[in-house]
């Protein structure tokens, strides 16, 4: 709170390049900094976390892209309202609209199926393979490098996958540095026991998205089956409990300001121990040039929505996304600059070089490491193109779909583990849904236009960062271009369905060959792609090779700081450990770091999102909290706010207790902490849980469910 | 800060009728309520603040509609930049824009003019008339009650007047209870000396608009001269700086939470002490009706704006009143529903009239309070179609400037004293800039849309409240109305302005039988809408005849729960007293009461309003502050929050501390306290001050004064 008094020049200065509780840990480096854990407030033993195979980190499950966690021995998981929000909607229609409504259970026998593709994955291998991934791979450089470790990698989740029910992957830690073969049981038969009703579970929608104070109930109870046989097994009502090899246990009483949480899940991605260079790159260049980009589309889609009501309602999905990302990477650059990222992450770069060069073995790395800032600098020379390329291919609905099948129809000619991910047969029925998908969100003149303004930068761009078979196929000028479009959309029958859908079963030879003009164009412009991805590997495999130098000479120079380094995210399990905090977010504005029952009265308009529902209202108006008030406040707790190091795909993650009790469920961050993935600044990254006395009470008091409540242990007040 | 914890049922049960701290105070009152002075923290004699018209009060000034102070012997007065912003607006021009750039005078004699009408008043009599006033009303009732209050008001105005610069009028306090002469002496010739730049002064602007926290330097430095005989005079260099009879004096030290503080100034009009019904009334019926009946009129001027850029600019200033309006009053709604107003007021109100049931002169006052109530009741009869009669003569351009012509010259039939105010000899030149103005804002088409939204309306009313001549002018049907509104303006010539102002020349009989379209109309609606002004006076006399009765129990009732009552505001000179307070303003959030310069670099983000001056943004980088710092919380403080109870009018107050010493400059409320004009709810209201902390820092190392720091006899560090 002190720094929040300083001036600028002071909170820069010691704004900090990493802090305690700072860390998304893997369960194995936990003893390793049990020291911190035990002065943090942690009660267990460190070594009891080492092991994400073993109790009781393996009651943490992958749910989808996010995470939940067994809460009984009789298979209950516990996740987000809006991770199981798809099984709710599956069992919802219009005489029973559970959205609406939540769902109780009234007994096991009422359980609801989920979809039929939900998937339950619980983590039962994690070792290291880094011999495995690299054995090929030593000597060389670049593109077959790329080639070694990738085929070394399918090879490892092939034979592991030969198991029944297994999903397997290979994880890289420390950008190449470690690779571990991941193996998880995957639950196919997985009910829906207990929802909460939309006005509860997501009360406040895309108003409170990101915010805090927060009042949202966003918690679902589903549970687990698996066949007679114990074995994972498509539903079937014959199918009995998953009994999990461990599950968490809720704690009694709750938490207050400043009491010891910790939290366990799976987040995806992290950029903390990026380069110098990469910062400047992100915040001086990437995100603005993103947005000033993005912006130039949303222009362009309000614009021509103006006179054409039907295109606007065709592409309001796409202008609602390009809003959000423009929201996003605007809140992400605000963020890196108030954290000062850059200036913190140079002077630390340079510190690490300067340590180094003192060191016996700089003649090893620094070499590397040298090579490898050569090589990110090299990948910044045809960022502006590359931007633009990417925006056309995912911004468009005509152009990439003639895109999509031209390079599916390429891919078939190789054996399928040797085609390109998402061009495999096991993704032949995802492009066949996208190609699907293009009706509702077309229009031939919209598409022009937002292909026009993207081409038109593209055009502008200079001559080294211009690709001969796209000049070819749109001109140089912009006369050309818009005579280009105008004759290519005027012509091609992707516009209808039937003929997309049978395209993707033409074989690649007929499509090269096809007389539709936006087939042809892609058929042109097919080989520069193919050649942009053959460079990108390239470039993949060389930093893959040279990372790692950097990354041990980060991990050196932490030790004699005497701090351990964590992995930067990349969906494996980890730990993260910290305290509930409140947060000073701006000058005089002090959010304490729980929220009450009377927040919730406070929203409510009657209208969605704040349209609470009546037995909520009614309860609370009634004030029957007997055994669920937080003792300090007073007041019946909602949500509340940790420090805890977290990032996406920690929804749905469990927060433990000082004891390694249940106390909380993750899911969601402050805006102020949307910049976290690149810098974790201690002054503002915190994260959102709802109160488990919340998630007891409504069990309890407004929608009961006694009987869950006591399989899961608790007591009915 | 505990009743934000508990339940809504509780929190309901304990808002507060009234308490502690609220209070807009008569100085005479002050003496009375010492003992609640000093228990707060006030170290002086309260006895000394009982005279409005002696030292230290006498130093407190109106300037327009707002509040400032004498702040040295030599006429320096401290006031708000957004006070002063006309004679800042007037001394500006291309060359030297001194909103954009501020102004410090290097000398007195760089001190430049404010505007001829920019004034300056010094209350230099208040004297009880309530006999005088209420001698030839007593016995009668009704209009000619309020003929009498008029005419004795009138005659003591015209009397105190004849004394060379004074302005006097006749304030009305506890609802026609007691009447006061207050008599001013009007300065003229004020100048400015020191404005920081727009970008200091009114920092945030619309944004941070009733926004707390804030960071705004809402101050401005004035001083008034008098003619060389030391008497009030129009601006001439020969002119001499006016000595004040007293002057405040600023403070060493500034205050930090929890300190005593206490302001002085002009709050405009609260409606605190009207009854139950008016609550209703104004919750129930006239916020939510003004509001939806306002943004039909937005939905008008933005629907037709979209065809016609040039009609979307010239109502561009409408719109946005409109909408300012509209946010006003759904925040004042929100805030009475939030405190539960109407409850709380009616059950004071039962509770009081069942008190007085059990004195001895309920007979005599009983029979008054039902009378008056029976008169506020009626009053609501016709409250839908003055509502849109209102609106008819407020937000029309040509309309209002027919009406307006024709009453002007029924009026000028009359002796200039008993004229109807506003349309007196002094107010012409008001009424033809009025009439210049309307081409900037004014086209046919969006008036005659306007006209019918509300007419239409109207036509929708019960026959109760039709007038007979707005129903023969306009017809009665949707059709007969769009006809009319057809006709009248194609053909009118009010939308030119020499004829406007040639037809304000022009004598009530010539223009009653103009043929020109719209003022015919007038003619026909003029002789409704003066019989309405009638009875709306006759309803007035009435309440001013019976309201007394009412205010009488009140004040009775209140001292035997102890406590005293201040008046409503009335734009007379008022003192509150108070906390430097913090504000828990909504579950979670609580908001300091100091701000910092840290909150101005925060907020900046380059661009209008936020868009703080290089000097500042480099001397916060420099941290020099030696000597401003705040030393509880080691910051550089820019604005504070206290309790203080303010309203429209408060603006420039000084605030001073327990010491009577200047420490701030009050200059806007919290969006919470938009309802305080009813209803003070200590948890919500707030008053937002320039600490002077900040000021003198401006003054001593930003844009330096030096010469001006020793004039208000404080050190320069």
């Amino acid at each position: 709170m002190r720094l929040r008094k300083m001036g600028l020049v002071m909170a820069m200065m010691l704004a900090p390049a990493a802090q305690a509780d700072e860390g998304m840990w893997m369960p194995s480096q936990l003893p390793g900094i049990g020291g911190q854990l035990h002065a943090a407030g942690f009660q267990g033993n460190p070594a009891d976390l080492a092991d994400l195979t073993r109790a009781p980190l393996n009651a943490v499950v992958k749910v989808g892209g996010a995470t939940g966690a067994f809460v009984s021995d009789q298979g209950l998981v516990l996740t987000n309202h809006h991770v199981a929000f798809g099984v709710i909607q599956y069992n919802s229609n219009a005489q029973r609209n559970l959205i609406e409504q939540g769902y109780v259970a009234a007994s096991r026998g009422e359980e609801l199926p989920a979809n039929p593709d939900f998937r339950l994955r619980v983590t039962v291998g994690f070792d290291q393979v880094t011999d495995q991934v690299l054995a090929n791979a030593r000597g060389k450089t670049g593109r077959a490098y790329y080639d070694a470790v990738d085929a070394a990698s399918k090879a490892l989740v092939a034979a592991c996958e030969r198991e029944d029910g297994m999903r397997c992957s290979v994880a890289n830690m420390f950008y190449g540095r470690d690779f571990y073969l991941v193996k998880q049981l995957e639950l196919r038969d997985v009910r829906l026991v207990y929802a909460p009703p939309r006005a509860i579970g997501n009360y406040g929608d895309e108003v409170d998205n990101f915010v805090w104070p927060r009042h949202s109930g966003d918690f679902t109870v589903l549970r687990a089956y698996v066949g007679p046989d114990g074995k994972p097994a498509d539903y079937s009502k014959d199918n009995k409990p998953y009994m999990p090899p461990a599950h968490l246990r809720i704690a009694r009483e709750g938490v207050s300001a400043g009491d010891y949480v910790m939290l366990a899940g799976y987040p995806g991605i992290t950029y903390r121990h990026r380069t110098a260079a990469e910062f400047v790159d992100q915040v001086q260049w990437r995100l603005p040039t993103a947005v000033a980009t993005m912006k130039a589309l949303q222009d362009v889609i309000e614009d021509a929505g103006k006179a054409d009501r039907q295109a606007a309602i065709h592409y309001a999905s796409q202008l609602q996304s390009l809003k959000n990302n423009i929201k996003r990477f605007s809140g992400e650059l605000d963020g890196l600059k108030r954290s000062n990222a850059v200036a913190v992450r140079q002077q630390d770069e340079a510190a690490m070089l300067g340590w180094l060069d003192r060191q016996v073995d700089a003649q090893a790395l620094r070499p590397q490491i040298d090579a490898a800032m050569a090589q990110i600098a090299d990948g910044n020379a045809t960022r502006e193109r590359d931007l633009l390329l990417g925006l056309i291919q995912s911004q468009t609905q005509l152009m990439r779909s003639a895109l999509r099948l031209q390079r599916l129809a390429h891919e078939r000619g190789k054996p399928d583990a040797e085609r390109e991910i998402g061009y495999q047969q096991r993704d032949e029925e995802l492009i066949a849904g996208q190609l699907r998908q293009v009706q509702r969100r077309y229009n031939a003149a919209m598409e022009k236009r937002l292909l026009g303004a993207l081409l038109a930068r593209y055009q502008q761009l200079p001559a080294a960062q211009h690709v001969a078979e796209f000049d070819a196929a749109f001109g140089r000028t912009p006369a050309e271009l818009a005579a280009t479009l105008d004759r290519v959309y005027a012509a091609t029958k992707l516009g209808d369905e039937a003929q997309r859908l049978h395209w993707m079963d033409t074989d690649a030879a007929t499509l090269a060959a096809s007389d539709d003009s936006l087939l042809q164009l892609a058929a042109k412009l097919q080989p520069a792609l193919l050649r942009i991805d053959d460079e990108r590997k390239a470039h993949e495999g060389e930093l893959l090779r040279l990372r790692p130098a950097y990354m041990q000479t980060l991990i050196a120079y932490r030790k004699q700081q005497g701090r351990a380094v964590y992995p930067d995210a990349n969906s494996t399990l980890r730990v993260s450990y910290g305290k509930v905090t409140p947060l000073a977010a701006r000058d005089a504005v002090a959010y304490a770091p729980l929220t009450s029952t009377a927040g919730i009265v406070e929203k409510n308009t009657g209208e969605v999102p704040f349209d609470a529902p009546k037995p909520l209202l009614d309860a609370i108006a009634k004030g029957d909290y007997a055994g669920y008030l937080d003792p300090k406040s007073g007041a019946m707790p909602v949500n509340f706010l940790s420090n805890l190091d977290t990032t996406g795909g920690n929804s749905g993650s469990p927060v433990l207790n000082a004891k390694g009790e249940l106390v909380g469920l993750n899911f969601d961050s402050n805006w102020e902490a949307v910049s976290a993935s690149w810098m974790f600044d201690p002054r503002y990254k915190r994260a959102i849980h709802v109160d488990l006395r919340y998630m007891r009470w409504l069990m309890d008091k407004v929608y009961p469910a006694p009987w869950l409540l006591q399989e899961l242990g608790v007591p009915v007040r």
